[in-house]
């Protein structure tokens, strides 16, 4: 009973990713964290969404242990919980295999900023982490995943807090937020990024990025001090 | 009460956004006037489409100042109320973020006249206008955005009342119209224009604009003196 | 009364364009002609798919004279006829404006035969009939719309009952059949024919033609005198 | 009475695939075998998928000929019967035109493994087959299309238990399975890999295939002895 709070929250949002256009089949997977207890519920793991609900969601540890629950948790499970254990003020992560975004990151490219779109979400390139080295890969490997997440940004000076998405090189995007909601809402977000990025380079192939004056202004109107976006 | 009907207008205009596939989120507003009373109703910022009612549309003057209502408008708001003061016989205002037109906005290219479905609506290219001067940015932005999207009409000696749509650059299309229905209207014309430009020039890189003929014959049978589209 | 039948025929097909995806709003029309009484019904101009119902399609002679009906029919009535007057097996015939359909037409190049989803129904490249002389359009221009499609089938010695598609040059396809759904599967068929042309030569630029063998076989196996495809 | 199951199995499969958006019309097929019985139950030939019921699949020996059925099979019926004939551990078949897989197989390419979309799936390239001869074409078609893919998974040294899938060069894809709903969904896996592939070259025109380790690591959490994917 104490964990159905996290188990509601979890499910409800991923049920938004098929409602979203963000998965085909299984492919992806959404947590929620509770802090104070110390766990997480993510999505079984190859259950067919329309098959979900809440008492389905797997309660896990931030070291990725199973805590409760009749079913296998979802296989990237481990770099949420890397995720979630380093990353203190996250509260919902959301995998998927949404096509545009996986395109960037099969291509191995950083998603340029091209518009405001992009800039009221980042106020830089959207990061896509290199491929792990074959060590890494062949070791714990969702587990360093979570590690290549975070060394991406680490590397790049970025703050989890402003940058709330990353593709990984070869693999897919993950996407956080304040909750599990924000979180999805975050992978649509990169998903139209995607989409209008490559549409942007086809229509011009020498787009220039955006300026500066501009980055600051729409990240600012939505997310800064004096924002006055939304109520 | 006396404002029922604009804020009925831009209820409905504002539920087809996402209807016709325009909007992700949040991510357009669409405003009607009333020329007599001096204001307009406008979507609130940042409410999700699905928890819209009439009465929740904000009532702003020409100005940019709220008159009525218990939210807070769209973040563009100045941008509509520039227009509205400036152009006199517009009835109605659409901003979206769709994903064609976006493109081509960030692109900074206007979009060339292809065909006749462009022809049926517009006699020219459909206008860019330039990224605005940091002076401007950091001003009073969405009300320089008025200005920027006169100035370019200004510059190219377009009018307001045959070109119905612009592309701002770096950002997103704006539409009007007689009523914000047609502002709608002319935003989903403008993306599917957008669309086909784009896949014109990638079937054929050195694809020709549409011959003078073809653009006088296609715009007149719709709106011309003797057009003789429609009932 | 007695135009009950091709008004219900030409209904039920006008209905099929928005659900098949080949429209936005009015942009497109189709026909029924009855022989016998040498007459077609077609779509009322600018009338919503919502609004429309059998009784509003508007009765017209061969060459192009309203017979019977309250409301204006659609713009492009003069194309319809001069087709139905020349080409006597048509019993039905659609115009869109899908979008890679279209903008194939933009384009002005035939659609190349790739595969065997194109050779299913046609031995040939889709035609595209070049763009009106400047005296055609100034003139009589849906009536010469017609006789530029009959003349690009006439030069290239194709016959309209194997070849039921054709792109006008700068415009929009326009397909026909046996009957008016004949003519709106066609219009279908075009456009996936269109999309995955376009795909075929962004994989490789390179695309071969069809080879002749696979051509033959596959449009025999559907067409030929020996057919064993369908029931 | 006997043939219910396998009528059932292939009827469910069949509604699946314009669920997913894998067929226009009747462009596609899918098949479902009993080894004991040594029979399959296929779709109908041209039969529109809102009239297909459990009982109109056709019952087929695996030589290619009608067991049981008022209906017409599949015009690819001997793809079907050829393959399930050699091999022995297939239990279902689909085949459909859907857009992006046949666009490569036009293109005459293999689709390249970009991510990890596609090694969860499969660890090589996924092989085009080269067009048959023109003697195989004017010969028994469909029979030769079933060994053009076998010799194609022959000359590659493939294994048709760990690849479940084959694009046929200027036609289409074939996938197949443990059963009709698997050989489904590996249509559906196919399409969106071919898609992701298309939007990669056009990203990065120099993208790299996956690296080794990624390819076996991704491969063997769903497929290997320790798999961990699923429940």
């Amino acid at each position: 009973m104490k964990y159905e709070h996290i188990q509601q929250e979890a499910y409800e949002a991923n049920m938004q990713l098929p409602k979203l256009g963000l998965v085909l089949f299984t492919f992806g997977n959404v947590s929620a964290v509770d802090r104070g207890l110390g766990v997480f519920a993510i999505k079984p793991s190859g259950v067919p969404y329309e098959e979900l609900s809440p008492d389905k969601m797997v309660i896990v540890d931030l070291d990725g242990n199973v805590v409760e629950g009749m079913l296998r948790p979802s296989s990237d499970t481990k770099t949420h919980a890397v995720l979630y254990k380093h990353w203190h003020k996250i509260g919902g992560i959301a995998h998927t295999h949404s096509v545009y975004a996986t395109a960037w990151a099969q291509s191995q490219r950083d998603i340029p900023i091209f518009g405001t779109t992009h800039a009221d979400h980042n106020t830089v390139d959207i990061p896509c982490a290199a491929p792990m080295s074959d060590e890494m890969i062949g070791g714990n490997y969702e587990y360093e995943t979570g590690f290549q997440i975070m060394n991406c940004f680490n590397e790049r000076k970025l703050d989890y807090n402003e940058v709330e998405m990353i593709l990984v090189g070869n693999h897919a995007p993950f996407t956080w937020g304040k909750n599990a909601a924000k979180a999805v809402y975050n992978s649509a977000v990169l998903e139209q990024v995607a989409h209008m990025a490559l549409l942007t380079e086809q229509i011009n192939g020498n787009a220039a990025r955006l300026k500066d004056a501009l980055i600051k202004k729409h990240f600012e109107r939505k997310h800064g001090p004096d924002s006055y976006y939304g109520q």
